[in-house]
């Protein structure tokens, strides 16, 4: 079905994760068989109810620091979607070595593992937070040679860089896929939980990051995923780019909007001020999609059904802001 | 006298490698106090002869991997040269770990062990191999959003984006320099090295890597020490990044002729074939250097002067061929 994916087994790290384990319900979907890892450290076992059923998909509790443990559970399979990462992005500036461990030193793990076993095809998560802060809006997959402004997207452009250099020395092949911000359902970290989280607590008022001016793309997950199998069906260069995200942005305050006018609630919002939500955080970032559009792909849902869509989810899912695991 | 440098000491960490001991002499005639650091395992502790004999510098043989032993070294610095590196472009197809953990990781240590001690300002040896296999030449700073070709160019590419996650996080200052090669005394590895090691043992035949085609830039020693005080003089921006070379190239052809000429030797010229010398290897490396020019900086060796330079220091220190230490 998939050309680039053969019968053999797919490896997905970050399996439990928000992407991830969307990534694997479509996996098997499609009748693929199912290697999930995950650490369960922001994963959640509940997003993998569904696989689990599925007696297609085998899961490990791993830590991909383990490079030992990784090149065992890698032997057999075909394909990496290497999905785990710390994506913490606003607490970089308070443990700038976990961006570094989690995100680049854990690529570089996958990476030999999958040399090892002989696999040589990785589709990598990166972020449109590695242009930095761009002058160029809807910002393109070449455009300028950027400069960093967040430990993630730092670690990210590291772990992009390292799977290229494998690309030349060793013939793998990869798609790197560049998120705006991700909405849907198992959302459960970002702007809109925090909003909603706090709107639990205090309906009467809002705490908000920046001065509410940030403007921001987001896609739905669906979205998100579906441009991924298809982007790996129809490319097949040896290094293969995509910014995925929709033709539109919305700022804070609209956000916060389509939130509170959805929850049928007015309240107060006290913004913290500045251009930045926090330090390293893009006050811009719309992506160009022209290049993955050209394949074919367009998402379904605007940005105002995503945010909804996501609210629901989380009214229906308040497990979600107890525990994690 | 350099006004982003103040009296306080300066740390050089590679201070015995080749372009490093020259900045170490560079300070210190300029007066100031060097702290530096080498664990020899490439640095040469004869590049430092002059040094050692000035009361104003003083060596500590270090391993950057020892992040608690670098703390301590730093404390009471005023900048960071962070010039240590593995240097070793041509392998890193046989040890992928080697550049991300002394390019990548090292790079993060330094970051933290300034982070420490309250330092702010670093100064970066990068490489014109970060922006791959460019289709613009001269390739100017801000060039397409690079690929990655090399583990090395990747894992300086990394420490760039580290650099910058810290001055967006914790108020640092940096200057980044994309070296071409960079030739002149105590020059101790590069193809200059290798074909004049060969032909002292065979002066009749010369192995050649590749087709002889592939075009390189190459600025002497000298003049790279004099841009990177130039620039840190004159710059005075958050992020500061400089490609420095020279406005002129020579492909592998020209460069064995002007050896071969000056040394009035007529070996035969055995080339591998290919585009490329190696793996990673990029086929045409010519930096625009209108960025530094324009601050005032000009070379003052052509290439031509450069190789011979090297050649008559390799003549006259042939214990380089033998012992590394």
């Amino acid at each position: 079905m998939i050309s680039n994916i053969n019968k053999k087994k797919i490896i997905v790290t970050g399996c439990a994760g928000f992407i991830g384990s969307h990534l694997v319900d479509k996996l098997l979907a499609i009748n693929l068989h199912v290697i999930g890892i995950d650490n369960y450290s922001t994963g959640n076992k509940k997003f993998l109810n569904k696989a689990f059923k599925n007696n297609k998909f085998k899961f490990f509790k791993s830590d991909l620091k383990n490079l030992v443990k990784l090149k065992k559970i890698f032997k057999g399979s075909s394909m990496v979607f290497h999905f785990s990462a710390n994506a913490d992005v606003r607490f970089g500036i308070k443990h700038p070595r976990k961006d570094l461990e989690e995100n680049t030193i854990v690529t570089y793990n996958v990476l030999e593992a999958m040399r090892k076993n002989r696999i040589s095809k990785i589709v990598f998560c990166s972020t449109g937070s590695v242009y930095g802060e761009p002058n160029k809006f809807p910002t393109p997959e070449n455009y300028s040679f950027p400069i960093q402004t967040s430990f993630y997207a730092a670690s990210k452009l590291a772990g992009e860089s390292l799977i290229q250099a494998y690309c030349e020395a060793y013939g793998f092949k990869t798609w790197i896929f560049r998120f705006v911000s991700i909405l849907g359902n198992r959302y459960s970290h970002g702007h809109v939980y925090d909003f909603y989280k706090q709107l639990m607590k205090h309906p009467n008022y809002l705490n908000c990051l920046g001065d509410g001016n940030q403007r921001k793309s987001y896609l739905n997950v669906n979205d998100c995923i579906n441009a991924i199998i298809l982007a790996i069906k129809r490319s097949k260069k040896k290094v293969n780019i995509f910014n995925i995200g929709t033709n539109e942005y919305v700022n804070v305050k609209q956000s916060i909007n389509v939130i509170c006018k959805y929850l049928k609630l007015k309240p107060k919002i006290i913004f913290t001020g500045g251009k930045r939500g926090w330090v390293g955080d893009s006050p811009f970032i719309f992506l160009s999609t022209k290049k993955i559009r050209l394949l074919g792909w367009k998402p379904k849902f605007t940005i105002k059904e995503s945010i909804i869509q996501t609210i629901i989810y989380l009214k229906n899912n308040k497990w979600i802001f107890k525990k994690r695991k």
